[in-house]
């Protein structure tokens, strides 16, 4: 961990497993949060884009929140989604975190009005902040403009970093584009700025950034962690290493990611449960299956394996 | 009210007036409510992108719900939005709605994830209408593409009124595209198509579609309820009516929408209290208070008579 709290390497946004009802399976989300760090996950991403978050009510959120505070998961290497569009309820999300004694959350901007001032986006977040009034949070902002329409400018991180220095730890950039993590990292020395995908670990790293936070990673992770040691070792290897990574990465782009991301786990641990997905998300068509499975075989990737 | 259950008329989609501590302010909120009535509306759609919703948590929706509830107005002349990113909400605000007397509901699809099928989006109104299991339900599709980034597509509502058709009764259509209004109108006969805007009052009624619900109509419904008046009593008059409306409704453009809306209500009411509404939005500054005010003069509009 980095002095200001933020954790490097390579993070998984974590999947959510369901029930057949289509409850958050809670014993098996424990064990699927465990078996990701023992996969080589430095930290985990909890409740985000990929653990379908905004699909659940608080309530459900909350359940989700108590069940990993009262698992023997490492609270330290944890991230917790709690942005939501209604300050009431970010704030009651961010609180349970800090309760359930994990201090760092990833957090969305109010996403249903679009084009919203900076300054009303900062105040957003600098409001839950100062509600908390917990000097134990740690904040990192969440950028993912193509499901927002809500992005975190340049000018709304400055405005935050003024006020709240401590709090305001980091970002997670899912936009895509690498200028913009690089460019952010260059203006905002020590503001950790996380690539929102496992294709990006290398450059942000050499960038100085803290590493990435990928949903894909659910399935990449072994060689996600390769690449993050290779280049904290300094390893001639680290550039072909991401070079495969981000071959199998590629995979799952023009397919729905998280779809197929959940029909990737079925493959791994023989769980058909595993192809639950909350509306208005829908599970791969026996064509897209086809496709992924052919593709993976391609890139010359054993799901088991992960590598 | 049309056969389908489908009200005719102008609606304004309802401003929340909002306390000291942006809480919702249920007293004045219900004397907006009928204030608009009484200004010539003919039903009002209450909870949605104007009246701030999503900035709401479901607890407080629901205290809003009950509020309009246990008040004196027409509940047959009212609609309710009820649609969230989680089905659980939705679920829970829709059966609200109905205990509350309130049958229809203007329903967002699940906003958060993009790019979704149609088949998915279909399904999310679909399982809020089974679990609902009402035949009174009455169910708007709100169709936002700007807001939430999730159209409501011509095969979404196909699959709708073949499988929900006593359900699904409309659309309020917010895409400012006058095109897709009458399409929509001529693909679905007895379907009703909203106009999002007031702008498009007339060209939407003379294209069968049951009227519009309206934002800037919380300030403009006096004329666009003489637009309405005309059109029924097929008078000549309706073409300059609509002309004089549409040019006010412009003044709106430009400006930040709902700030613009409750500055509006400050000089209508003298209540400075209007001014609040709930981050991310933020109240327009001087210069833009100023250019309302100009905006409205030049165009020969009293705020207290609107019009």
């Amino acid at each position: 961990m980095t002095e200001s709290g933020i954790i490097r390497g390579v993070f998984a946004a974590a999947l959510t497993p369901m029930t057949e009802d289509l409850a958050p399976d809670l014993t098996a989300m424990i064990s699927h949060f465990g078996w990701l760090l023992d996969r080589g996950c430095d930290g985990l991403g909890l409740l985000g884009t990929t653990g379908e978050a905004n699909s659940f009510s608080v309530h459900e959120r909350l359940a989700i929140i108590d069940a990993v505070g009262a698992s023997n998961l490492p609270k330290d290497r944890l991230m917790i989604g709690t942005g939501t569009c209604a300050e009431p309820d970010t704030l009651q999300l961010t609180r349970a975190s800090l309760a359930a004694g994990i201090n760092t959350v990833l957090m969305l901007p109010p996403f249903y009005y679009k084009g919203v001032t900076d300054q009303g986006l900062a105040d957003s977040f600098a409001r839950i902040i100062d509600q908390v009034a917990d000097d134990d949070l740690r904040v990192v902002l969440y950028h993912f403009p193509k499901m927002t329409g809500v992005p975190i400018t340049p000018r709304a991180i400055e405005l935050l970093l003024r006020d709240h220095p401590n709090a305001v730890v980091g970002l997670k950039d899912s936009s895509g584009e690498l200028d913009n993590m690089t460019s952010l990292l260059k203006s905002f020395p020590g503001f950790g700025v996380y690539a929102g995908t496992e294709r990006y670990l290398l450059p942000v790293l050499r960038a100085s950034g803290p590493g990435c936070i990928s949903a894909s990673a659910n399935v990449t992770s072994t060689m996600a962690a390769e690449v993050f040691r290779a280049f904290e070792e300094s390893e001639s290897t680290a550039d072909d290493l991401q070079e495969r990574l981000t071959a199998v990465r590629q995979v799952f782009d023009g397919l729905p990611l998280l779809a197929a991301l959940k029909e990737a786990m079925i493959s791994i641990t023989g769980r058909e449960s595993w192809r639950a997905l909350r509306l208005p998300l829908t599970s791969l068509d026996p064509a897209q299956s086809k496709q992924l499975r052919n593709s993976l075989d391609q890139a010359g990737f054993n799901l088991k394996a992960g590598s």
